[in-house]
């Protein structure tokens, strides 16, 4: 049997071309694959016919209970198998629970190799030819979950709506009133904004607007989940972006 | 003669393997091909043989002046050969002046595509098994330039060292005694902290400490640039962290 061994690997934002050559390489050689809701299916074309590809997507209502089991499950496939993959949607430790799988492995005195992979946050605005950072626009970008352990907003948005940073909410879509009314209440209702789902992918769509106008568009469009939310001046330099068009747009901007 | 385009490929961080396999194919395809210092220079071994190699990386003191010669012969060398790819370490759009280049090809109508690469904000500090976000530790993070446009250190970083974000400094290695003085502004000169050189390659080297102790590392370990800055009680997660001695080392914690 095959040592046993770990590798966590980073599936990208959804277009399955976008995954990295070295994590094509561990998929190719796996004797066992581990999946999650977000990576794309057609990367399990790669892995070997012998090897068992395993789907450990987490049911809502049960999530801690389930990470601990994916993570125990992953240690046990590397000692049953050999070469264990875990295959996750963007990059394994932006806000991926990479890091509680990789505890997992060393306590258990399992080696462990990360792959890194292309995050939403960065992706998903780029392949819209938003930029996250403007040389004299931005000095930084700041990537933040809509939706903390208790379901409430990070207080870090309240932080983060006072600079000039680039700002990434990944799944707060749910959020979207709280995070409006965060911008409003610093002023800041024209910022240009956009909510983007199932980024690089063939379902792709955008909301473009401001802060003002975002939930309307939001509804318009038809945004649902999985979706991000960018808010900045980069923002702007959409190519579909036109601002006096989203100010009138706006309710009350 | 095939018709002019262009595509805006990131390289990644430095291991040649974290291309992602949507950029090997716009190699692959490439009638020409601009690359830069920080691309790792096996890639152009991926360009067909008839394709000339453009090297367009920056030369100190001409920054501003050169960023408009480079996206003025990238157009000019898309009407000249047909399919130009522009390789650019990490991502295009993570303070690489991607969307400057983007511009100038739209103002000439020739139309261009985004690639996305691993930025090196994310995948250094994973590499070294330093999770930019850990659930229970931390809700964001933070990327921001140590050297803006003026030389002066970013008024961003002054908010993201009042928050639990993780922070991560690129290009800020010059201005390492001032960020450190940021921080020990905020009273946490305790928070762990890294400074990471060449991540993800042969020469790959890191210091480990505290914000206090930080400074004193960098120059036992000899770290020099390229190299990233990563702040925040993720850093504490590294294996060989150990915060005692951490404190130990500290001058003045």
């Amino acid at each position: 049997m095959p040592e046993p061994r770990i590798t966590l690997v980073g599936a990208g934002p959804g277009d399955p071309d976008l995954i990295t050559r070295k994590g094509l390489k561990a998929l190719q050689t796996a004797d066992v694959v581990l999946y999650d809701a977000l990576a794309a299916p057609e990367l399990l074309e790669e892995v070997p016919e012998h090897a068992p590809r395993i789907y450990v997507g987490k049911r809502a209502g049960q999530k801690r209970h389930q990470q601990q089991d994916i993570s125990r499950m992953l240690v046990e496939s590397a000692l049953a198998f050999g070469h264990a993959v875990r295959l996750k949607g963007g990059d394994p430790f932006v806000f991926g629970r990479g890091h509680e799988e990789l505890d997992e492995a060393r306590r258990r005195g399992v080696p462990v190799a990360v792959v890194p992979g292309i995050s939403s946050a960065v992706a998903v605005p780029g392949a819209q030819h938003i930029p996250l950072t403007r040389r004299g626009v931005n000095e930084s970008f700041w990537v933040v979950t809509g939706t903390t352990s208790n379901g409430e907003l990070s207080p870090d948005l309240f932080h983060a709506a006072r600079t000039n940073a680039t700002v990434v909410v990944l799944m707060g879509l749910r959020n979207l009133a709280a995070i409006v009314q965060v911008y409003k209440a610093q002023g800041r209702a024209d910022l240009p904004a956009a909510a983007i789902q199932s980024g690089t992918t063939a379902q792709e769509k955008i909301a473009l607007g401001t802060v003002a106008s975002l939930e309307a568009e939001v509804t318009r469009v038809g945004i649902g989940t999985p979706a991000l939310i960018v808010i900045g001046e980069v923002v702007g330099l959409h190519p579909a972006f036109v601002r006096e068009v989203a100010q009138q747009l706006s309710p009350a901007a």
